[in-house]
């Protein structure tokens, strides 16, 4: 129906106008995180759609960047959180699915042994990435938390 | 061809054999782990075939729990990393897969931000696995170190 | 390596061994459950491999069904959840596939507008199946319950 | 062929119409569905295109919204029922998927053992979702209630 | 564990004695059917583990064959409906899943337009196969009929 | 390259023209089926992609719903039988499918045991849809009749 | 069941006993069917279980080769056509799927273009493999000759 | 970035027009093929992308329907071929794909036995179709022909 | 939101215009990789968007083209690398997917015996492509070098 | 049919005893392949299945490792070459995948640059593996040769 103006800013429309500011600002994810007080891994998710903003940290990053208003509802929107290869095919986010593959098993027998039956949350979960310096060539670290949650008898 | 007897200690036979000395002797892999000098994620992992032990470490499990040295040798084979589930179902698994499809395209733009355009390695990688207590319930915390590997220009 | 015997109790034996048993004695998941203080949801899971006992529970229902103690332990592992079809092809168990799919979404996104930006867990969880009576054909009421789980923003 | 204008309204507008309607009129589901006496899981279903509305029921809602009565007729077809992803991955609907991969061999076994060799109808069938106040945290309560349908024999 | 003698009828068991025991007699499925008062449909469905028998057709058919009583129960059972090849690769299987590719929308769009917003039952179902003979050559017919299924509104 | 100017009917333009029209004059598929001598099963089909028109069949159709003469050339091509979902997931259309999955192998059974080594076509090959009343809720009824192909030996 | 004993020639026996006497016979296929009167095409494919042996050629086979009688039944009956590997791996096999998906379109307008609104038959089919002389080096002529089937209006 | 005009004639701009100028012209694919010296499984195949004219052949053809020399150049690229189904749903390509299914191992062994280990060429191929009159019905007939490629040992 | 024009370059246009101006200028592959002091395998991946350019191959490569300061930027940037068919089906690129299928098994098992137990490298790798004269026919000479990359034990 | 004793020495023993004899001699595939007078990469996938022997060579493997004659029949078939895993998951093979589906594109377009319309043959083909000494870490240099094969025109 050609007759109805789409005129609403859409979640795709925030995340390309970010990307477009942070560009336009040469700011980091780190830079952008640390002044509106989260961390890096969080902000990109959540501005590129797989995390939902609360609404003051949605104001202060489109304050930091200059977006109008518009932005605000829909970064505070529960994201459908898609994907669309079941097995990833960049390099970069290949090595993290062959990781699960090789080491899910140990990662759940371990969990279990040390805290029962049971798993880590993925939702009370947060994760951080730091520069590890080696003399061999740095590394990268990623740490995960996520909460333990023991499954219910009843 | 059944005239032929096959008689030698399969990577199979090696893990039963493990698991089942290991309940026997009411270890648990951190216990196993320490007393051979190695973290517990990559003894697991190697006790089930994900990984290949060095001589000397497959010589010590062996007499720590006092399985034959027919044992050695499939223990130090490289085995052939096999999953058979593109997506897993055990829940504890899943939920890694899932940070995967979630947050597998923020770890590839903040690598690119910190490092240059590069990944972390899956083979020059380790991994560890703790209790972090938490008031409010305590949590699992997995922390990865892989090297960053820059692409080669030419 | 046949040389060595395997004689342990496996999860596989002691599920066979208590559907053999509930069989003989003529008892529905329903009396056992009520025996063994659980409810008939959790026992069957718990039974054919989809969740662990807790030793008591396991204690109980081997009891009662004059099992051998050589179960105790394979039923308080923590199991490997694993199901070969991605779509189901019984129709029974098809047609709750059929309901995720249609009604997901909604369930989504109902919880986003009661409750916030979360989810409801499939580990705190628990479920029931009653019958409900109808003049125009009793019909299977299922209730799930499982905890809010919001997002964590780090 | 572009020189035939496309002007009827698609069940797709109508959607985006109501979605758009509802947000400027601050009204949640809940309220929309009391509004118009329709439980709220039903009314997003069939806003969203997975339910065909009753022809009173999509003038009552129209009204409610200030739609046009273009919209009447596409809500009132019979939709085609279409979801992409065989395995849906965001977290809130693939624990729904997991929890029917978990225990939907259980709700047979407890079906057949209740009712006999049938199963729940996803056709003649309702839900409905709670707030299930909990004091370590409120609980999502899902009901679902269909129908028992025998299997004929003939 | 192979200290415990599996000794009892499986399914599997009763199919391949149903089907020897129809080879031996020189039987045909409709001559079977008609000793029993069933259909051949249903009853080659339900003797190769598709479809439950009643108590008393399992026990017709096992004295119809000579079949000792263990296999009364098995027959009895509801069955898991598993089927491996999502797409058929037997040509003769193959035609009637094309045949629901190419005709099944219209099908949806006809029930639709006779019925209402419903489907067709493939619970309360039934289905007939005939020849039917034709000058050019004799034609296979298959009547299927199911109860309409009106979606509940709720 | 967008210099030409595509001024052609499409396929997908006739299935649109006809849907339209078809709506506007009130018409049941059944009526114009009626109307120009052929089933609704058929016209269906053919009307939305599926079968292609003989000549006359389409000016038939375009004059009852007074389309352009420029839809004829489209509706008689022959048209490529594509659909995108190896398992359908609209309930309608699933439930077929499930009866092929289920009864696919019987079918098999019955028409070799009738006929011999052969298939129903697919091609040479017919379709109703009827209503069957029944006091307990009426029923579809499905008729199909296909020509009987023996396998050829060479 | 391990009481009864499985004695009956299975299709997988009929199979092996010709393969193995073949071998030992030192005969090509070829040999073999200019001695029954059949194809080689078609004499592999019935003796690796995807056609039905028609009895009197059954017959002959087994006199030819010495085989028991017990072979003769399970050669006549109609066979499941199953094949695992929707792409085939090996090579020779994948070029004639290969050959479909660049042909495939092409055949099925010259097949419309040259006989109308129809198919080449998979069932009234037969193929032949030759050897074609050729300077540069010999070549493979498979050739394919299957009834035209035209599609029925009704 | 919409501030360049994309004016090249495209592979697909290409096939477009060689359909319609060959529909105007009122020609078959034989005629046209005939008339630029060429085979029509050929000129269908490059006509519609799936291989590259040779320079004069595309001149020819061109020249011919009175095409723009602008489809000189995308017509004489190799293409890249690709196809969606992996499985095709058209019931007269499925067919070819039942073919490879049924006799893909019989075209493999007859190949060894008669050539030694290797394959036939799809790339030193060629495909030509006729029409076999028969009295029962013409048949259509497909001949391929591919040059022997031996393994290489090396 | 059409509220927002998008005016930069992307990724995709970039690659759109080397493309374009290459065939303007009539060069080789070769002889701009020689320009600009590349080899002619990364020259064009990374020109089609699998590889990232250091900052002055990309300004050399826009100054030998004569393309805008606007492309730098996306050449750039480190490409998210993505292919749709999990298994290939143009035939060139097929080819060097069978050959992995063939022989992966035997380089990893001469790779284990010649190094240990590690890997080949991906990303810090090259690759070249040559012309290689026989007088049976010239053949395609393709060399790949990777890292070696030992496993780390932990 | 377990009256037929299968005493055949089958492919999948001669591998395991080339396998078994080749750790006992304490030789490399090295080793053994200058000893027969093959390359390594060709006697690992001819004694694993994925090529066959010419007979001599055969005969030199047995004489070499103390095999029976019963080997050399099986070692000459032409195997079929199958593989499981479409994406396969041990990391050595996978980033051979990986460097598949990012340069398989640039493959093509080098060959077609350089050799024209065709592809490089996967049959007739050869490949080496060699250490690439290196300062920074020695490299695995695979080194593939196959014959350009131009497609026909006809």
């Amino acid at each position: 129906m050609n007759k109805i103006t789409i005129d609403e800013t859409t979640r795709d429309d925030a995340t390309a106008m970010i990307l477009r500011a942070k560009k336009r600002a040469g700011q980091s994810w780190q830079q952008l995180a640390d002044a509106i007080g989260m961390s890096p891994v969080w902000l990109h998710s959540a501005a590129t759609g797989m995390n939902g903003f609360p609404e003051e940290k949605a104001r202060a990053l489109a304050a930091l960047l200059g977006l109008p208003d518009s932005v605000i509802e829909p970064l505070t929107d529960s994201p459908l959180k898609v994907w669309d290869q079941a097995v990833p095919t960049d390099p970069c986010i290949y090595r993290l699915y062959e990781i699960v593959g090789v080491y899910g098993p140990t990662v759940k027998a371990l969990i279990n042994e040390e805290f029962g039956n049971g798993i880590m949350s993925a939702i009370d979960f947060s994760m951080h990435l730091e520069r590890e310096p080696h003399p061999k060539g740095d590394r990268v670290r990623l740490t995960m938390s996520g909460k333990y949650l023991p499954y219910a008898n009843w």
